[in-house]
């Protein structure tokens, strides 16, 4: 039974992952979707009343009945390393290669349908209130009367993107801002604006959950500090205890959104309470497991090598 | 309760429902997506403990709390036609107007994450092998190899797209079409090509369910007419009764995949077999309506309309 890894190339931190697979004498399959049609070949065959697929790549063979998981880490477009790429080529390979991998019974970290809904921010902040966090007052308006009214009421406010910084080349970073009530909210007629109130905070927590794991890390904020992914405060990454409180709520929310992965993202105040910031499904470890020297990277690799019990069908509703 | 209906301003199958559900007096606001920001306004307000949300449009203001069901009609691009269009301003919008939406407590037709699954054709296949449909063998491959193994074992096979036509301007069809074992099959290699045993036909089954309703179509084929969608043959789409045993399928698919509106198309071979081609989630019925008399717009316009005895929480695993 094998672990099937969608990345590219360049992925310093699944080679974290392969290693303690390797060590463990798992079967991995490391594969890049650009790299279909070309380096890799697949076929699935839905001939003789039930189902079987075939991934080659890299001399190795991997039948969907040996499937064990599938880590979806930085996959790379579908067919975007053939040798004529095109929009409908990689459309057609999309189809084919995850339309092959939703039929496998496998478990998915994490699923890209789950995924998908995860990435909604809106969304995140309901099922965290649903799952019993504290979560800062938040409105997401094109109305610029009701960002006013909304930062007269919560004093300091932030604004940040829903969806993340724009894309495109050069990249830019677009850090979460304070804005006072006293600021002309015209523009937000203009495109939606997300503001929250402002959480004077003495650290920041990236919580890390794989599976039932929890890893929580804490970075001492400075006084005043807005965005804590933009200035080097020099305060280092410590293992921290995760309120049982908060676990709990960490397990309804993944129960609730149906992944196997996800980093949470939370304010701490002076009360020492954790407010709700995000969920990144994808978010980034390993500079947690570097500072903190918390396996994450182990326990992924435990979770994707696990047998299940049961067999499973395909992504299905029940 | 209102009837939120995403879709653009020419949609004259929209227009069918619309004028249903008006008689009925039944509360209905039209939404593009891309009048987002500027012609419609939102707000998501996360802040008291709570949620609700706002769309404001022509004039009517829909309360989340007062949302009674969507419908995923013909939904251009949010932001679309805003003032200084950008793909960062459509993903902050769309983030902003589906977040709020998967944040109420509705039912859809259909939820876009129950449409994306539903658009993988190798799943399909899956799913209705699992549902208890007959399927003819099919393989999707990129192993020249493989797919002339596959054209000899069937004889007669069809080769279609995964994905549908090749985007762009103008736009092409792209039929199914007959390919004999002696082909060439060495292109493969260059994109995933589908090939399906070919189903000697005598008519082309249209059977359109909404919620549990079911409307089958037939219409009479030409001897060895293998892409029902392409040239016309004369014959009209005539009213015809669904087997029960596909009813019971078509209801297995339907739980299995989420979708609230299906489009299954099926070949009926000279023994009566519906053979299953594939299921569209979004597929059109306005041609059946209007040629079979089927109340399928007055069937829509109904399970728009039903209010649920259970609230529904946001759109979630469990």
């Amino acid at each position: 039974m094998t672990v099937l890894i969608l990345t590219s190339e360049q992925d310093v931190t699944a080679d974290m992952v392969v290693a303690r697979l390797h060590e463990r004498s798992v079967p991995v399959m490391r594969l890049d979707p650009a790299d279909i049609p070309g380096r890799a070949v697949l076929s699935a065959d839905y001939a003789h009343g039930d189902f079987d697929g075939h991934l080659s790549a890299g001399g190795h063979v991997l039948s969907m009945g040996g499937l064990r998981s599938v880590w979806v880490r930085r996959p790379g477009e579908p067919a975007a390393h053939a040798a004529h790429p095109s929009p409908w080529l990689t459309a057609e390979t999309r189809q084919a290669l995850y339309g092959m991998l939703y039929s496998a019974p496998t478990r998915w970290m994490n699923h890209p349908r789950k995924a998908d809904q995860a990435r909604y921010k809106p969304w995140q902040l309901r099922v965290a209130h649903l799952s019993g966090f504290a979560v800062p007052p938040t409105v997401i308006t094109t109305a610029p009367r009701v960002a006013q009214q909304f930062a007269e009421e919560n004093g300091d406010v932030v604004v940040k993107s829903a969806s993340g910084p724009p894309p495109g080349e050069p990249a830019l970073t677009l850090p979460t801002s304070l804005v006072g009530s006293g600021a002309d909210f015209s523009s937000v007629a203009a495109g939606p604006a997300l503001l929250q109130r402002y959480i004077a905070k003495r650290a920041d927590i990236r919580l890390t959950c794989v599976g039932s794991r929890l890893f929580g890390a804490r970075k001492r904020a400075e006084p005043g500090q807005v965005d804590g992914r933009v200035g080097d405060t020099g305060h280092p990454w410590e293992e921290v205890q995760v309120p049982d409180r908060v676990a709990k709520s960490v397990r309804e929310y993944l129960s609730l959104s149906g992944l196997a992965y996800a980093a949470f993202d939370f304010a701490e105040d002076e009360d020492g309470l954790w407010w709700f910031l995000e969920c990144n499904q994808g978010g980034q470890f390993g500079f947690v497991e570097l500072e903190t020297g918390q396996p994450i990277a182990e326990a992924i690799a435990l979770w994707l090598a696990a047998r299940p019990a049961d067999g499973r069908g395909p992504e299905c509703r029940r």
